[in-house]
């Protein structure tokens, strides 16, 4: 018998046993599937666990797991840029993923957002123009317009199908991008930036926020090139924030990009949030400015009182924390750290007659 | 035929098919397992995944699984009290876990013990008796023992196990052990503390620093009887410190503490850490003292500077930075924040000749 004949027969004579093996198999397979509670978004499990496949976020640097019990899936998309899968999560609320990476929680996406706007609009209560780069989920453009002053919010998403997927699943959290002053531009930010105008009275932007993932269509955003541009477009007096990395777990990333601003501006430095669904929970933020310096321009709380914003994370003392960096952060970082001896601020809450405080300066930021 | 018979009956005629389904489900849990790169410990995983199982901890109010990838586990022992496991992991170093709940690791272990030891021991530069309960890593003690005014650490600790495998593992996190000065006493701390002699002119215990687990035979030392016994051993310029939970995931129980602790003491207040590897990165110790304000009373920052105690963690921004709670957060505790502009202390770092910074005041705390 030849070769291939003699597997044919043995297959035949043993037909019973090879389909009881292979039943057996998936069997198996399935058992083992019950009993492993979790199994990741991409990963070969064959069947998955019990109930709603969980939400597993893997960081390669720290070598670490992030997995979310989720009740059920809400929406799944697929736009021309990425993958986009909104969940209802146990103790999160709604979570927005994309391309598996996860970018904001209900229960926590205010830390983010309010410390993104709230901090550099501080120092600049007469800010008209803002420019946003990114947040396609709507939160940062929604604390944004909160700040009466605010004339025109230029949003410079490239991603539509995030913006309308955050207005149906997220509408609290992207309220702001009903707001009049909010001009949405569906644009690849690079080429929109590099498109402008540059204004010889020292541009029109007065706060920029970039608000970014950090992969692929989006690596642009993060050359110096791009910050180049952008600052072309911003005053002597504007102010540059962005999301960065874990000052704990991404700290390469983070000197780079201090290493990136540092030439382009006079103060760059890093402040902080706690971010419990970000890898790591400590979040940090770049701030970047020729003119403001975090602890030695003051900033006018009176006028942040009387905006009346209720706020879930931020507070005046939160601000200044924020910007005190640890021993080892501060360390790695070529620029001396803001101090809190520095900060030259009016205190508008009453403070008991002990206090040896910081003498009233009622002025805008220097 | 009777029944067990003809079962018998059929056994024997499919006995080939039988076990050739037995193998196929050994052969398709093995498939799966190896396919899922997750199984937590203390889950039925019937086969484990490729490689050294990961270290996998499940934190039930966030629904949130944290998963350390592993490359080998080097100790594993169970004491009279709990089950003790050392791993080497690829990012963060050794980590110690007990009962499957992760204690400290090499990376980040400074961030918890200088904030546990520094912040209450910088306000009483002349503290000389110092109890530690708990802490059996020994990095409580071992940050303690850098104050050179420290006369005295009676460490109290239940499980001498805990000790011995931090000492053969984590030589550098519990080196304190070590000093002259460290007084351990093999005790749950509950008795030990109950048949102290109370001492009338107020206690001899400057410090008291609470290290400790949450479950099993340590649930005595979160009642108020213990808070009470303890403070009887301590006089009325002393401070107590202890380690809480998560201000954002365990904010339960953040308020149980400084409920208990509020009838007991005139400042109790919440600080915190950036924390990765505990639940939501977000850790929080609480303060709490009759005489000692976290922002009103000073801290001689000069005495601090002359100890030269390198940290990792901890600066005099962070000490303060540390007090500012979250609007939320704040916002949910009885007794008001302190606040930056309070702050009364000695600024000793350099400060540029624009700072209108608080004047000197190299004053011992009041």
């Amino acid at each position: 018998m030849s070769s291939p004949r003699r597997i044919g027969h043995l297959l035949r004579r043993h037909r019973g046993t090879l389909i009881a093996t292979g039943v057996g198999v998936l069997l198996g397979c399935a058992l083992h599937a019950r009993l492993t509670p979790l199994c990741p978004e991409g990963a070969a499990c064959i069947f998955g666990p019990p109930g709603v496949q969980p939400y597993v976020e893997y960081a390669e640097i720290p070598s670490f797991w992030a997995v979310y019990d989720v009740q059920r899936i809400l929406h799944e998309v697929r736009s021309a840029f990425q993958h986009i899968v909104v969940y209802e999560t146990y103790f999160h609320g709604r979570i927005l993923t994309i391309d598996g990476a996860l970018m904001i929680t209900e229960r926590d996406e205010r830390n983010y957002h309010e410390m993104l706007a709230h901090v550099p609009l501080n120092y600049l209560p007469a800010a008209q123009r803002v420019l946003v780069v990114g947040g396609g989920d709507g939160g940062t453009v929604t604390q944004v317009v909160r700040h009466a002053a605010v004339r025109e919010v230029v949003w410079v998403e490239i991603d539509e199908l995030v913006v309308r997927t955050a207005r149906r699943f997220f509408p609290k959290v992207s309220a702001g991008a009903d707001d009049q002053r909010v001009k949405l531009a569906v644009r690849n930010a690079a080429h929109w930036v590099a498109e402008q105008q540059f204004s010889a009275d020292g541009g029109g932007l007065d706060v920029v926020l970039i608000d970014s993932t950090d992969f692929n269509q989006a690596e642009p955003l993060f050359s110096i090139h791009f910050y180049a541009s952008l600052k072309r477009l911003m005053s002597e007096r504007s102010i540059l924030c962005l999301n960065a990395d874990s000052p704990q777990w991404g700290q390469v990333r983070l000197v780079q990009f201090v290493d990136r601003l540092t030439p382009l501006f006079r103060h760059v430095h890093v402040y902080q949030s706690f971010q419990p669904t970000y890898s790591s929970g400590h979040y940090a933020f770049i701030f970047a400015s020729d003119t403001v310096h975090p602890t030695q321009s003051a900033i006018d709380w009176t006028a942040w009182d009387e905006l009346l914003i209720d706020t879930r994370y931020y507070t005046p003392d939160v601000h200044y924390g924020a910007f005190m960096l640890t021993a080892q952060v501060g360390g790695v970082l070529r620029q001396p750290a803001p101090r809190l001896a520095d900060v030259r601020s009016f205190w508008s809450a009453p403070r008991p007659s002990t206090s040896s405080a910081v003498p009233a300066r009622p002025s805008h930021s220097d």
